[in-house]
């Protein structure tokens, strides 16, 4: 499989939803196999909060693999042999795209609060300058979970003609209270760290040391990203072993794991990409900008698919299954599918092999 | 009703389950109606993690009425006029039983972070302690909710002729992973807080402004005692009216309630007792000092109520049911039942209309 990573620098400006302007920008991006001689071979992946233009396979740069590598490469099933795969880094994150964090034009000063605040509708619209920048203006399919299948769905409503497919994966059609509230913890533990200093922290200050904030706040995201059950087979009531049942601090290994796994996150996530990444997630509602739901959807001429998992706990099953029934109420070409799993909101980057023939089908 | 609020010390020790000791101790209580001729008709109420001794009515101290007022008083549930009802503050909160800010004996000086770690089987301990004070051996009932329902299941097993009905409401017979990891966020939070500073914070240092990390761990704790239905209910995608949509720190009407409530919270939660008491609930195993659960079990002879709550996301109607089956293979006499509600955990405070007329059939 060939990779090819790449910034796309953009000197015309970008008109957001906010009646801002960002520009100059970038957008960070990485590509999987070839295009072919028409251009009609491309599947966008899209990424959610955490994530990045790295989705599949092993970049030089890079000494990870790709966060949905289970699902993207040679014979998979987004099958590289045939498919021209794009993933963007979403505007706002920290990977290579413009971010809170760039420099502003012309002081050549990070923006930092003074960025803009980006919605779904300006990730997806950046990501459409990108590709028509490439000469691609029809694609096969564009998939994505979380945060990306919030993109994949905007997409839909925003440019009808794009993409034959839409896959969503552990979605919503619009951010609940529920979800809204889980990043209330992230957001106040963030502002609130005194080393954030209202975001006029060092550029790399967290490298060594990262936030103790966005890695109390991360802490709340994991408990959302995970469910009862999967907790309970992975944790059980476990102590970690050297620690004393009866000292204050001693430890669960379910506290363990949050430690562990938050402390590592905040060294390499910027806290501000942080904030604006999720005010971008809870401002997200397909509606917004037009008249009703059913006015959004009704534009809407892809085929959609919609994947939920049973144990999903931050974006219930019940959303998916209500706005499928909206659409199929509307006349819109729409599938879904509830994967039975445990592993709650992370089942769609854990549970590849649950919905990977969903996907070859629809690519077929 | 009569309403009568005390403060009972014990010079005696009090052996911890830690192997420690603590000496002299505090044990502040209120009472409601009166203690009949034979001390007879008593009942025990135990509270949750944020609640106090002040359970019904209004003490003449106080301007706000008890946290269970809906469910005791002449006439209610609980009928004060025929029962005489107690409702210890467990020890380590900050409600003028002894915690980690009471002073040490000898040094006079607060326990800080040396004061031992509380177990729910600690706290039961201490209130049969006061109970035979009183001259009180036998009683009606035990109620309680969440925290308050552990503590209701651990007399059941620690002391099994103590009680003739056992109610635990919104509870488990063991704290899970799920709920830990809520915890965390609140231990977390507070511990790395820099006006914490390990503890030894001036006494009414947060009267003016909380703790703000007390306040982030409570966000926390509220989402774990809502549920997204009442969160949908009662907040819906509402933004408060005077923040702007495309400002970053622009909020949501959940924001907001988050905000106040855990604000207000926090000037008041001494944040030393949050950790104490949250590792309590953390600990909490039903069968520990036992060989197995059903052993543990085995020891009841009370008549045991499970009510759980269908909307319930920090302890599950599952682990109700699941405890349930396991009394009733057991041949330990049980009723449970599953109250239908879209309140979350927090159903056992706010509907007792859904739940008063099964603690009056049980009391009859």
């Amino acid at each position: 499989m060939k990779i090819s990573t790449k910034l796309a620098h953009f000197s015309s400006p970008l008109y957001l939803e906010s009646g801002r302007i960002l520009e100059p920008y970038t957008i960070a991006y990485e590509t999987y196999g070839e295009l072919n001689s028409d251009n009609s071979n491309v599947i966008l992946i899209t990424h959610a909060l955490s994530g990045s233009h790295q989705a599949a396979g092993k970049a030089d740069s890079s000494n990870k693999v790709g966060w949905w590598d289970d699902l993207i490469g040679d014979g998979k099933a987004v099958d590289t042999t045939k498919y021209f795969v794009i993933c963007t880094n979403v505007l706002g994150s920290c990977f290579g795209s413009t971010s809170p964090m760039s420099n502003n034009y012309p002081s050549h000063q990070p923006f930092r609060l003074k960025f803009p605040v980006l919605t779904i509708k300006d990730m997806v619209k950046a990501q459409i300058l990108l590709l028509s920048s490439l000469g691609i203006y029809k694609l096969k399919a564009i998939i994505g979970g979380s945060m990306g299948g919030m993109q994949a769905l905007q997409f839909a409503v925003d440019y009808p003609y794009l993409s034959e497919h839409i896959v969503s994966l552990a979605a919503t059609d619009e951010t609940r209270a529920w979800a809204i509230a889980f990043n209330k913890v992230a957001i106040e533990a963030i502002r609130q760290d005194p080393r954030f200093l209202s975001g006029n922290y060092e550029k790399d200050a967290f490298l060594e040391q990262g936030l103790s904030g966005l890695a109390i706040g991360r802490i709340a995201g994991h408990i959302s990203y995970l469910s009862p059950k999967s907790m309970d087979k992975k944790f059980a009531r476990d102590y970690v072993s050297n620690d004393g049942l009866f000292e204050l601090f001693g430890r669960y290994e379910v506290e363990r794991y949050m430690e562990y796994n938050t402390a590592n996150f905040s060294k390499y996530f910027d806290p501000l990409s942080y904030l604006y990444i999720v005010k971008a997630i809870n401002t997200f509602s397909l509606q917004r900008g037009y008249d009703s739901k059913e006015e959004a959807i009704l534009r809407i001429k892809s085929n959609i698919h919609l994947i939920s998992f049973s144990s999903d706990y931050l974006f219930f099953s019940s959303e998916m299954s209500e706005f499928h029934e909206l659409l199929i109420a509307n006349n819109i070409s729409s599938t879904y599918e509830d994967v039975q799993s445990d592993y709650g909101h992370d089942a769609f980057l854990v549970e590849v092999y649950k919905f990977e023939d969903k996907i070859r089908e629809i690519l077929k």
